[in-house]
Parts: C-alpha cells; structure tokens; sequence
C-alpha cells in the first residue's frame, strides 16, 4: 500500500485527470470548488472528511458526544479554510456490530446529540448520508459551503515573496492534549482542560474564515490540521519554489502546552510547528494589510513571512522536521 | 445499536431536523437537493454511498476493478434515480494497513483505474476526497448533480392512485449473481456471466433516468437498490397509504436467474421482489402517459399500477415478504 499520503495522492492523479468542465478547483485544496453558472449564491464548496476510529480517535478517552462533534468540526473547518459560508453537511456513518467493540442505542444517541448541537450552532443541516455495517466506527462527513457576504473564497498557493504569515487560532496545544490523554485517558482533562479540549472539542473557524475572505490582502487561507511544519509548505505552493521565514516565541505556545512539551524536553518551537489537528487558520496577507489583519481579527498573531527561497527557517535556522501525516 | 436501517434513521430524525435554508430537499429520497438560486445550473443533487468489505464486498470474488466500478456506480445511481445529470463526484477511501488483509500499491492501481474508466464514461470527474489508514477497505463515494436538459428532478412518493408502474432495468439478476459468487467464488461469472456482471458490474441508468425526466406524464423516480418488495413501498411514499398492484410473469427475470432460483426452489415471484442491488430505475407515470414511456425507453417494463389501498399485492395475492436490508 501506499506509505504516505503524498504517494496516494500521486496514483489518484496518474488515473484521474483534476481538471474538468464544471469544477473550478479541483483537487489538493481545502475543498473542492464546483460552477454553479451565476446562481446568486455563487459556486458550491465541497469538502469530505474521515473520521476513523484508531486512526483518528479512540473511545477510550473520546466521548460519544466528543465523536460526534470533532468528525463534524473537523470537516466544517475545510470550510472555515477557504473562508467560505456553510450550506450544509451528509454524514456516512459505519457502525460495528453488537458485542465488543459495537456501539449500543444509547452511544449513537449520545454521538448524533453531540453532532447535532453542533451542527446547529454552525448553520450546517444535516441533509443525508448512508449508513453501514463495518468493522469498526467511521464516519465520513461531506459539508457543503459558499462564498459568504464578501463573495471571495480563499485558496492555497496563491502568496508571494514578502506576504505575511498570519495565524488565527493555538499551534500545538492539541497535540498536547492528544499526548495527555493517550498517557494517561480521560484524567488528562482536568490537568490539561484547554489542551484536552482542543483535542476532543476542536471549533471549527467559519466566522473568523469569512471574515478574512473579506479583508483586503488577504490572498491565501488554509487550516492547519497537519501542523504547520507540514501545512506551510502547502500554503506557500508546493510548487512554487516560495517559503517561508517564521519568527516564534516562547509565549505563542499555550501555558498548557508549553508546561507539557518542556516538561518532555522538547523545545517550544517543535512543539509550535509539528502539533496537529489544531484547526488554527493560516493566512498569507500583503504588507500593507497585515496591521488591518490584526486589528480585524485580534486572535490573530504575526508569524512570519513568504520567503522567494524554499524551505522553513524558524527563527533565523533552517526547519527540517516533518509534522504530522495521519496516514504515515 | 439500532437493529435495522429504519430505527437508526428514526434516531437521526429525533437530532436533526429535516428541513433548514436552502435545503430544497432533506433526507430520504434517492438525492438531497440543495438550493443553488438561480444558476444556470439549477439546483444541486448530492448523495453518498458506502461500499464496506464485507458488507457490500468480498475480495475473494471482487476483482480490484470491480471494486473501484461498483463503489462509484452504486452512488451514481442515486444520480439516476433523480433523472440528474453528473457533475462530479468525491472519494474518501479507508485503506487496510499492510500484511494479511492489506492492500498492495497493485492493488490500489487496479482499483483506481476500474473507477476511473467509469467516472470518465459518465462524466463523473472526481474533485476530492479523503483518506485514512482503517481496519478494512471502505469506498464512500460522493455525488453531484444537477437537472438535465429537461430541467427536472424527479422525486419518490409523488404518485397517484391509479398510476401505473414502470421498471427500467433487471429485478433479481444481481441476487442470482450474489448468491452464485457466494457458493461458488469467481468460477460462477463463466456459468452466469449476466448475473455475475449485474452484481460486480452494475451500470447506472443516468441516461434512462434523464430521458425519463424530460417525459410527460412521469411523476415519480428511483432507484432499485434493496429489492421492489423494500423499494417499492418508498416510490409510492411510506406514509402516503397507497399500495401497488403488480402483475409479474415468469418471462420477466432474467433467464440466468430464473433457471438460478427454479434450481434452488424458489418461484420466479420471489426472486422479482426479493432481488436486491440491480440499480434498476422504478417510476411511477400517469395513465396517459404509459404508452409514450414504453415506446420512447424499449427497455421498460410496465410491472402494475399505484392502488388506494396500501401494501403490496402481486398477481391478485398478497406479498407481505420484505426485501433485502444492506444493513439488517
């Protein structure tokens, strides 16, 4: 099988062609793009996301509801990342049989409650699915989004030499918590509340999204689900020979998460650039909208600048370590 | 957990509501349409389909092509059943991890290049996707589409007493294939090489289910996925207190599947109704209008007619048997 999701990707391409009438964007974005031909809401943003158990979470420590609610959240943030308004979402839900490792009546109803508060919240009806038998619980979530009131939607790869990177939302702490909880299960959530919860709880940033789709010089957006040692070279164009100068400090890292990772010896630059699953955003804006960025949006931190030359430097030294691939 | 598909979708409807801006269409019919406003395209046809191992496959007679072909068929016939036409359609992919029960980059090609083949012939690019590392190889497919030249889509439960039924396509021949490739492996597709190929190979009716759409006189439209006896009772509306009264002969099944079934004791009735996953469209169209169907699609069948009375009664008796439940 594939060893990494970068050879998938690569046989997917080599049978499916990514260009075709009726997409605007295809594939290796946050989502897809299809032409809508002039509908007054503009084209349609689609975007699916697995949600595996064993790959993605453990019931050990994640609650029916916690399930119901990150595989939702972690979808609706690809919406968040192309700065786009939701529509809508289809949920295709395997379930294991009865006995061990199955899910009872009361689990389900625990997990679609919790999917649903959410669901509310975000303006994300649940508007089909599938379902199935299957050896272990999955879901799949498919949301559906559209340009919100500014009419603009955001995509990767679209910076230049000097754009500043700016960052809405923690890098690290989730993986604080995803390394709390896998050590210790579900007592890591009174020792690491803000950690935990950015890993169980994650909120995706569909207002914060639309918000930067509206600003002037905000010309690239992502989400940071991978970490930003993997994501920002995403960002920047993988293609692009661009990359990016960061200049991080101690502070930019949660307490929590930089108690955690000092008391594991890990320094806090690692620890800012290879946590996962954040679902902060990312953004390359020009120079001159950079202080209109932050004062729009005050959780937003500078982080650096596109470089004209490849590759990350963090804080004057080269950055060489990969962030995380759920597949690898 | 929720002993049939009816119980599991009852508990989704008591989180979710069904109705919400700019859903035109919920769940429960073969598509959820989603309001697009005005565009040229219209509005926007959406379904999912699961195709788990072991579920809905086995590798041991399921070639890798076959895989990748029936898991994107499967979904675009939700598409048909619609009479939608295709725009594209989204991947996510759980993929075994390595050793027995693993899937080799081998493997993988074969899979990709069987749906591709299809999705170039239908004219279902694919726009994105997911991926993750799973305990068994599950396909769910995404579908987009959009009405056809006619400008229609065609719903389930908007039938009247008196209207007369439809079958486009096989009843039965995929079952025969099932149960062959069940007994006896890969050796039955020389033996029944029809119903084997109706199983494995099961080709949606996206051009059938359009034509249709463009027709005077068709009211209602789906597909055939859990057996007439399951799906009929859905085309006529499951709270609307009609029936259907059929009228079935021999002559009607496929020759494979009736020489099948005879040799397993089984009457022809039976095996009309019961058979499952032929992806056969069903409609329900006015009186007037059975002539100019019959005569503008040669390969549709009138099977009987919408009756006041709910239940289903074929050649003058009652049929109470279910059809087949993927997920009972």
């Amino acid at each position: 099988m594939p060893t990494s999701e970068q050879d998938f990707l690569a046989a997917i391409d080599r049978h499916f062609p990514n260009q075709a009438e009726g997409i605007l964007l295809g594939r290796g974005d946050d989502c897809a793009i299809l032409d809508m031909q002039g509908g007054a809401l503009g084209p349609l943003c689609v975007s699916t996301d697995l949600f595996v158990e064993g790959a993605h979470f453990r019931r050990s420590y994640f609650s029916p509801a916690d399930i119901g609610h990150k595989a939702l959240a972690a979808a609706a943030s690809d919406l968040a990342a192309m700065g786009a308004a939701p529509i809508a979402c289809a949920l295709s839900l395997v379930l294991p049989p009865d006995g061990p490792g199955g899910v009872d009546d009361a689990f389900l109803d625990e997990m679609l409650a919790g999917m649903a508060a959410l669901s509310n919240r975000l303006g994300l009806p649940l508007a089909g699915g599938d379902l199935s038998r299957g050896p272990a619980l999955i879901l799949d979530l498919c949301v559906f989004g559209r340009p919100g009131p500014s009419g603009t939607l955001l995509r990767r790869g679209t910076v230049r030499p000097g754009d500043e990177l700016v960052l809405v939302g923690e890098a690290g702490l989730a993986r604080a918590g995803l390394l709390a909880l896998e050590a210790t299960g579900r007592a890591a959530c009174e020792a690491m509340p803000a950690a935990t919860a950015a890993h169980l709880r994650p909120e995706p940033r569909l207002d914060d999204g639309q918000l930067l789709a509206g600003l002037p010089g905000v010309r690239a957006l992502m989400d940071v689900s991978d970490g930003l040692a993997r994501d920002l070279p995403r960002l920047v164009g993988l293609e692009s020979g661009l990359g990016a100068e960061l200049k991080l400090f101690e502070h930019m890292l949660h307490p929590e998460a930089l108690a955690f990772f000092c008391a594991q010896g890990h320094g806090p630059v690692e620890a800012f650039m290879l946590g996962g699953e954040d679902y902060s955003l990312l953004a390359g804006v020009t120079p001159e909208a950079l202080s209109g960025v932050l004062l729009a949006l005050p959780v937003a931190r500078h982080i650096g600048t596109v470089s004209a030359a490849p590759g990350l430097r963090v804080n004057g030294a080269d950055f060489t370590r990969a962030g995380f691939d759920h597949f690898g």
